[in-house]
């Protein structure tokens, strides 16, 4: 029985917990994975986007006419020959797939271009005459919410805003001991994942089918039948191998475009974006200015925060209003702190627009709220991880959102077993000229939130102990299918070889929502467990009609049925011909959505049903010459309910804290009048292989009652706090406070410069002792 | 709301019983679908398989070495390259996939090459050394069955038997008014599907891909995953559109061989049979032998039958046990038969192997107990419907095998319907020379016998209405995705347009058996009912809640929530957005299988749920001088129980008539010692469109209760009594009766020489009249 687990009596014989090798390993390990650059179909055509320079204007007209008369050239298409809905937008339709009347931003889309060569599209986008008018852009916040700035959308620049008010922010800052208030400000970055945004699509019996790149395709297909408009059923979106999304592939990108050529020309297209166009078009990480007062009292403890972040989103809304939620319900971090008043607003610009990225939000936050720890601790002469132990949350805790937090909350033990490790690692209390050692603490909320996200999830189980589970979880090679592969087979103890996850595909897998907000193993584990209980249910109505054991709690391990605890003689696979002979198959389907609430006017409810931690440490050495920072080593602690598989929760930790690592020290978009001046590897940089330093991955659990066995998440919570700690290490380096990322070498040689003391203050920021 | 059928208050506005066009269709008739022989994949290699020429021998050794010396050869494999089980078949698992010691028939496949081009297989087939030593075989099933014969397995050439006894034949026999006995012999007949034998296969990921022409791909999956001893989870079959199957393909054809080169060579391999090879390989009609006395009173009530029924079913099993079981159930026609003594062989013999084809054995007694009717009739002087309607099964009616037939008995509707429109068609009464009409009546029991068939089913509805509907069920032709969209959009209220049905591929689909035995409107049927009855009670829920009307009878109709057969304002979007902020989706699983049970010692049980009947009317002229027969027009009155499609239904019955003429008068396949003579389409006679007679379909609707919507099936019915009618109309045209299909002109023209009365008897038949 190959198909079965042969569990044996051994109780510790779970594959839960287990590093199983992953299924797509190999192939992408010997490079014959397929990505979606890679496919294609016979006879297929190119596409290729003629894209705005300026980032403000109005658009008069296309003219096509001599782009046309290029030899190659299929078609042109522009805003006219949309069908459907031309507005595209995950939480706001406010992105037209191609401009009708107004650029908002340099990138915007003017016209598609569909041909038989990339040279014939080169040479038609060049032919294309825009005739526009530009007009006065708005590039920074502080302007755009400004009276008499330009407006973006509509009247108001602020996209949206999000209040929490509790207790009394102000009355407990005057009664503190330390008052700490600084203003933060943080980068726009680039996702800068390996591969570009690519597809294909095609028109196969009247369906529009579009192999493509992402991390929603659930979503992908909701948009392309909106703008095509056609029904769902016309449009299959199928997820191709991903080659690294961390948010910036949950946007539309070319699905739309493909499918609009498709459906126009009857013939399969396709389209690579190049690096440049993948930089000028996709989202960024947000930029934020925020303004952070911290209070506490003689023993450090926590009494107030008031803090208001702007986020910059560019000039689509994409993710940003989830973002600056996120922040907002994150600001203070995974400390207890009983008065809070904390404002956020998505504000408009004619920028990149920002979006989603790897931590939602959280990173600029923690970059901020562990840097005010590290003050408040100077300031009363207390150890970083002594203050965070006093404040961190504990179960029975009340969040600033009043959530009380009944279990699950396991950030003390990551602060005790980061230092526990650094400490051994003998990274503490080392005296060492311009090396210092930095904290960085945080807390994510599994899932979207407050708001609904469900995820669905079919499951077969056959007589040789197959496992079929159709999910549409788009793995963008975090690992997500290997995880609900050991999910499905440790619940019907079967071998997880045995285990097929097809995953990602509209066509055939129920709706999943998106591979972001570290959700899938907590959300679509949980629907893939209910799948697999309702198969289980049905095996055991069988089991008990062949035991004769009437209520009996029976499970099913190693291929036999277990009674009480004990093995029987009865073989899962009896169990299996014997519904079969009634006609009865082991099928079942699943869905789970997170039990949380929306935020009510005062930014008070559950906006999450849990949350992951982490405490991560990290040791840096200063080059006080060059301004060069090396990150020597790194210790990351993360509770994340349970590690379904400890490889890849380790792989997501070291990759979150190099990606971490690049935030804090290397990566910026800069732009000049909303125009990226770096948009190429070459000039954005990013961490190399060599750059990496030593990590130290530090699993803790703490089981989440409703995870499914116990697991919450930690995509990305593995980068949330790495930025935070370098930062606070630079800090211990050099005594001086960085207030801005990334902590580039010029930063800190001009710090260096100044030579005024151990603390530079900036204009806005103050320090009072009382 | 354009997903959602818009019903309005019309309560006819059923989607039962519309002629939605299929999905597809154009393509189809464009001649744009990919069928299995069109697909590719770059690299791929060609396979072509070396197969014996003599029917009968030891195998001693197989010789590649020359053969793998042809440039563009990659490998040669034999019996001993296959590594896990080397044997195949659905009901017995007694066929090689490559021969190892025995040679039982010719065309058993000895050895599979694979290389770059046609050329090079071409000659490294023809270098292939095979060493064997000729047995004696034997060809005929009374030789078979005979002392002494040389056993093709074991030692007994006896595959199985089927017993019926039911009251007492013998004395009902003797004390019967007129007692009828002829043999009556059938032919062996080639499916002639348009489409041979093809498939593709390719590892990906670990994974065995093969698309492949096929009626069954979950069995397809289950063998390759035996003969290469991996999991189910290591091997997906997708049915690619299929052109044409009629039983032929549900047996391995390239399934294995495909994945055995795919397998091992790591490599793309692609194998379409040529035609002739498609003759030599693939199963054949079984040809029967049948012994039939019938016995009635003066009144031609029917008093009793005794049955003897021989199968030749060649080398191999293949579905012969199935079918010989099925031909003694139908051998008395759809009469009350109070005593019967029918007994059934299958028999091995070293002729060609005989599965499945549409009808499954019961062409063949319809043949035989139709001829009978007749005779009776003749023999009292009464009308050919007449004697039928006197005799026919009626509610409340028990059947030979002691089934109590409730209701959906529609054979006397049939009789009726098909004599007034013969009659409103001129075609009765007509005295003119050689010319005849003939009446043929048939049933026909829906899905396999007496063992359990179940199918499975997944669905997911989404918000804009539509529905996604995963099901194994493999639409070769017949329609079967258009009835499940019909029956999935009636139960939800969608249009139909909006219905995705998704099939056979074992990758995404549960199993739902074999398109085969008429079953899948009634099986898969039910299981698309059942998932789609699931999301329905999930809706119900929800409109339960928002409507706040308790336990009431909820019905969704074009997109609104029915109250009490009553339109509410509330709208099924709505319901589901309902779901979507609560986390549930709107997903369903669902599985069928046919109330039945297995036969007893007797013969007794309840085999089939339901039976399908049917009545149809030929009209023939007769060449004297060349034998040739005319078909002028066939009347066709089939119960279906419901016509889910009504066009659909009159395609299978047109296609069913005219397959059913060409077994009636043309096609045979001719042995000589076991090998075929004539096994090309030049020689093998089909019937061209020029031959089609007018064909008058008439649906009868008995409703099934236990039926999706009432339907039962049509597939084989179509076929089953054409023969019958087509044979009795000749006997008329001429006075002889032909007791041998197919009546050719050579039979006719023979039997007009002997020229000796009206009635030719053969040798073994006798007629006497007390």
């Amino acid at each position: 029985m190959t198909g079965w687990r042969d569990g044996g009596l051994d109780p510790g014989n779970s594959v839960i917990g287990q590093s199983c090798p992953r299924v797509d390993g190999v192939s992408k390990v010997k490079g014959k994975t397929l990505f979606a650059a890679d496919l294609n179909i016979n006879g297929a055509l190119y596409c290729r986007v003629l894209r705005s320079q300026v980032p403000n204007a109005i658009l008069r007209s296309v003219d096509c006419s001599e782009a046309l008369k290029v030899p190659g050239v299929v078609a042109v298409y522009t805003a006219a020959d949309i069908p459907g809905e031309n507005r595209v937008g995950i939480i706001v339709k406010d992105e037209p797939v191609l401009v009708e009347d107004r650029i908002r931003r340099a990138g915007d889309a003017l016209a598609l271009v569909v041909g038989r060569t990339e040279e014939a599209l080169e040479e038609a986008v060049r032919k294309i005459q825009i005739d526009y008018q530009s007009q006065p852009g708005v590039f920074s916040v502080m302007e755009a919410m400004g009276e008499g700035a330009p407006a973006v959308h509509g009247e108001n620049n602020i996209q949206s805003a999000t209040s929490i008010v509790r207790g009394d922010a102000d009355a407990a800052v005057s009664g503190a001991r330390v008052v700490v208030t600084r203003r933060y400000t943080t980068q726009m970055a680039e996702h800068a994942y390996l591969e570009p945004e690519a597809g294909l699509a095609a028109v196969e019996d009247g369906v529009i089918k579009v192999w493509v790149s992402t991390q929603n395709p659930h979503y992908d297909r909701r948009e392309i039948s909106r703008m095509l408009g056609v029904g769902r059923h016309r449009v299959r979106v199928t997820q191709a191998p991903t080659g690294g999304g961390f948010g910036g592939k949950l946007d539309i990108s070319v699905q739309c475009l493909l499918a609009l050529a498709a459906f126009k020309t009857g013939r399969p297209v396709k389209m690579v974006y190049r690096r440049e166009e993948s930089f000028v078009a996709s989202p960024k990480r947000h930029p934020y200015i925020i303004d952070y007062t911290s209070a506490c009292d003689a023993e450090g403890r926590l009494l107030a925060v008031k803090i208001k972040i702007i986020g910059d989103t560019g000039a689509y809304a994409s993710y940003g209003p989830a973002t600056l939620k996120r922040a907002a319900v994150h600001a203070a971090g995974p400390y207890a702190v009983p008065n809070a008043l904390i404002e956020s607003y998505c504000v408009y610009t004619n920028n990149p627009t920002a979006g989603a990225m790897r931590g939602f939000g959280v990173p600029q936050m923690a970059f901020a709220h562990e840097a005010q720890m590290d003050l408040l601790a100077e300031a009363l002469g207390i150890d970083p991880f002594t203050i965070r132990l006093r404040n961190c949350l504990k179960p029975g805790d009340i969040t600033v959102t009043g959530q009380c937090l009944s279990h699950s909350v396991g950030i003390k033990e990551t602060i005790e077993k980061a230092r526990d490790r650094a400490m051994e690692l003998g990274m503490l209390g080392k005296p060492a000229k311009n090396y210092g050692v930095g904290v960085g603490c945080m807390w994510y909320g599994i899932g979207n939130t407050g708001a609904p996200n469900p995820a669905g999830a079919f499951l077969d189980l056959l007589e040789d102990g197959t496992v079929v589970v159709l999910t549409g979880c788009a793995d963008i090679g975090q690992g997500s299918d290997m995880v609900l592969a050991q999910i499905a087979a440790e619940e019907l103890g079967v071998n997880i070889e045995n285990v097929y996850v097809l995953s990602g595909d509209t066509g055939v897998s129920p709706d999943a929502g998106a591979t972001s907000a570290s959700r899938q193993t907590y959300v679509s584990g949980n629907a893939v467990y209910s799948a697999a209980r309702q198969v289980k249910e049905i095996l055991a109505r069988e089991a008990r009609e062949i035991l004769g054991s009437g209520d009996a709690n029976l499970d099913f391990r190693s291929g036999f049925v277990w009674r009480g605890g004990k093995k029987t003689e009865v073989t899962v696979k009896e169990i299996i011909s014997g519904c079969g002979k009634k006609g009865i198959l082991t099928l079942g389907s699943g869905c789970f959505n997170p039990p949380a609430t929306g935020l009510n006017a005062e930014g008070q409810g559950m906006p999450y049903a849990t949350y992951s931690y982490a405490t991560q440490v990290a040791e840096v050495k200063v080059d006080t010459e060059t301004g060069k920072v090396a990150v020597i080593r790194l210790v990351a602690a993360h509770d994340v309910g349970r590690a379904i598989n400890p490889q890849s929760v380790e792989g997501q930790i070291e990759g979150g804290c190099l990606m971490g690592m690049g935030y804090a020290l290397l990566e910026e978009v800069n732009l000049s009048g909303g125009v990226i001046e770096n948009p190429r590897l070459a000039e954005y940089l990013l961490p190399m292989s060599l750059d990496a330093p030593e990590i130290h991955p530090v699993i803790v659990e703490e089981p989440e009652s409703t995870g499914p066995f116990g697991a919450k998440g930690v995509g990305e919570p593995a980068l949330i706090p790495t930025a935070a700690a370098i930062a606070n290490a630079i800090s211990k380096a050099l005594g001086i406070r960085f207030c801005s990322l990334p902590v580039t070498p010029e930063k800190i040689l001009a710090a260096l410069e100044k030579r005024d003391g151990y603390l530079i203050q900036s204009a806005e920021s103050t320090q009072q002792r009382r």
